[in-house]
């Protein structure tokens, strides 16, 4: 990635944001954290959409004109050329499997369902059953996944881990519970002593 | 990406395969087309979940046990080196926003009200409105950051066009009127004629 600060604008509860932080932490890189409230319309702003015009948060500005959004382009950015994301091209591909799986099957609905609790209050039996059993697949599909294995891809962490952990870790904050899948849970708490989070 | 030739198993009515064919083709390369029938089960045969156990189509089988999924890492693997995928990091990164993007914002509401038309036989009626509301706005998103621009990222087709292309412009399938949106209309033909493919 590029050398020199940036500045990434985020939401410190978005695990969308988070997992921004947990790379850029664990690269050493220098940045500035600028809160954006997304309950209070500041991804609206016209301001925020110069950054992003899609109006979503995380968005990053490396300077010069250079803005990024899209969390898991911007983990793929800052991961080139460390152990986060392999050199193989085979392995990088897996990566990225793993991230667009994230997105599209597994964010949508464990993810959803936590902002529905979090940021909306509402409670477990509030959510939308079709989501939920969306997200109990999503969780199940990676419990029989993580059988065997240490990471999700190769036999270190990569951005694959760190992009799934954000909001796996807080499933139980969408009504979810890791309990019964231990694959799962042992895989989490590795992730998380890795990166340093606390539990 | 690999040398040699790689099974494609999807489905020709999917967008999210036929942007593999699209880059495939530009890019000569030598493949086999697999037909999987979703609606009749066919992604969740024990067959099928040994090529991809997400049980999606588009997966992609390179042999040697090397199979992939996710239509838009498929992409990338099979564009790295080419034109289709810049070689400066930033405009890389540009790319993958697209594609994180398109998987997110685009795909979820445009293709899958195609989808419930398409394949379900419903009619335009028949689609939830707040699905309806997400793919116009997506369509408005694109129609806007294609001011004055000739293709998604830089100068030159990459795979964030070839990726965005695909259910754009089935888009009228599902209920969608382009005709308003002048940058996307002139865009979609501009691609369709870059990849050869009849309007």
């Amino acid at each position: 990635m590029s050398d020199g600060a940036f500045t990434l604008y985020g939401d410190r509860r978005s695990g969308n944001c988070l997992k921004i932080v947990y790379a850029a932490d664990l690269l050493d890189l220098d940045y500035r954290f600028v809160d954006i409230d997304i309950m209070k319309g500041e991804s609206r702003t016209p301001e925020f959409l110069a950054v992003n015009p899609a109006g979503q948060v995380p968005a990053v500005d490396f300077g010069g004109g250079r803005t990024l959004a899209q969390s898991n382009a911007v983990l793929v950015y800052l991961a080139e050329g460390s152990s986060l994301l392999p050199a193989d091209a085979f392995q990088r591909a897996k990566v990225l499997e793993w991230l667009f799986w994230e997105q599209y099957s597994h964010e949508p609905y464990v993810a959803v369902c936590r902002f529905q609790m979090v940021y909306e209050g509402k409670s477990a039996d509030q959510r939308e059953g079709w989501r939920v059993t969306k997200a109990e697949a999503a969780l199940d599909h990676m419990e029989r996944q993580l059988a065997g294995r240490t990471f999700l891809v190769g036999t270190r962490l990569t951005i694959a881990d760190i992009s799934l952990l954000a909001y796996t870790r807080l499933a139980g904050e969408g009504g979810f519970d890791l309990s019964a899948r231990p694959n799962l849970s042992a895989w989490v708490a590795r992730c998380e002593e890795t990166l340093g989070i606390d539990p």
